[in-house]
């Protein structure tokens, strides 16, 4: 906040060209493009709320998403009511039963999780589709919903330049291992701790 | 992804029981309301991307949102793009000059994060906004562009009902000491080492 003196202006520019050559380096070295794979996991709080804010940028760019929903069910939220405003470009499709707690049954458990993957290939199929979005699929494979080799077998095949954004905790290996980016979200301080309940546009 | 016994299911079913019993005592012990700070802190990727999947969200419960960005400058993105389907919910201040390496000029970086805070603090004080995004403020307060106690005793001081998130790398103890919800991106795969180029729709 203190004044600047010539001396340190020139440092810092100096300083900054030499790192704007590294940056531009780094920048050139890096020409292939391609579709990613993309996996947020981890304990923390934000891995289906990056992959919202990600969609948000691909339909700035007019992109059509496809989002599958492997646990929440039909509920109204945010994000989903958000998203009336693009249902040129966005298809949704909520198609769990909800929490394994509030379902309590196995059976239609598995059963809604391969309902749900039925849908992921189908979108992933589709070539007008560059941006899918499997939500809390890696839940469903935690919990060996779902046939864990065929699933990454499928991600794995997908088209070169489709997009894939797999969220939930507990990533397998072999998921991450076919996964191009993968960040796991910790879990620093949380406010549910304090006794603070979910909020309406905070956590729906 | 084989069948299930009548004893399985018994056992799954009462396992659930117990579980949603101790889920539901957990959510009735939380019972405060009050506005957020959060911190997406960390070197991962998706700290922004989170924020601006948090964004959508509020905007789907047709709350106001400002948004002041401290490093990116007025360029085109995908998410920038996007919020033109909502000019009637959101508030967008691209106010930094670019990158540290881009401007090469420490005077000119002060003084443009000087001008980034009071907008954030004019958007704080209007009582129509309930969610305000800080993007990269971290990365002004790493450099000491900004006092940080005047801005960690602004942020403290926020109404009660209104929600601030802070983006970047870095955050300083005193921000999150002051923060409620504060996760950490790890860096666990990254597709720019492996070559890959920041594309449209992903990166920007």
């Amino acid at each position: 906040m203190t004044a600047i003196s010539p001396e340190e202006a020139a440092r810092h520019r100096e300083k900054m060209v030499k790192r704007k050559a590294v940056q531009d380096a780094e920048v050139a070295a890096k020409t292939r493009e391609k579709g990613l794979l993309i996996v947020n996991t981890g304990p923390g709080k934000g891995k289906s709320t990056a992959a919202f804010g990600l969609m948000l940028r691909a339909l700035g760019h007019g992109w059509k998403v496809g989002v599958v929903q492997f646990i929440k069910g039909n509920w109204e939220t945010g994000e989903r009511r958000a998203m009336e405003r693009f249902s040129d470009l966005v298809e949704w499709h909520a198609m769990g039963e909800g929490f394994t707690w509030e379902t309590q049954d196995k059976a239609r458990d598995i059963a809604a999780a391969s309902r749900a993957w039925d849908k992921a290939k189908e979108l992933m199929a589709r070539d007008d589709v560059r941006l899918v979005i499997l939500d809390e699929l890696n839940i469903a494979l935690r919990y060996d919903y779902l046939p864990l080799d065929a699933v990454v077998a499928t991600l794995t095949a997908r088209r070169s330049d489709l997009h894939v954004v797999v969220t939930g905790r507990n990533a397998k290996p072999e998921m991450v291992a076919a996964a191009d980016l993968v960040t796991e979200a910790g879990l620093v301080k949380h406010h549910f701790a304090a006794g603070v309940k979910a909020q309406e546009g905070i956590e729906f």
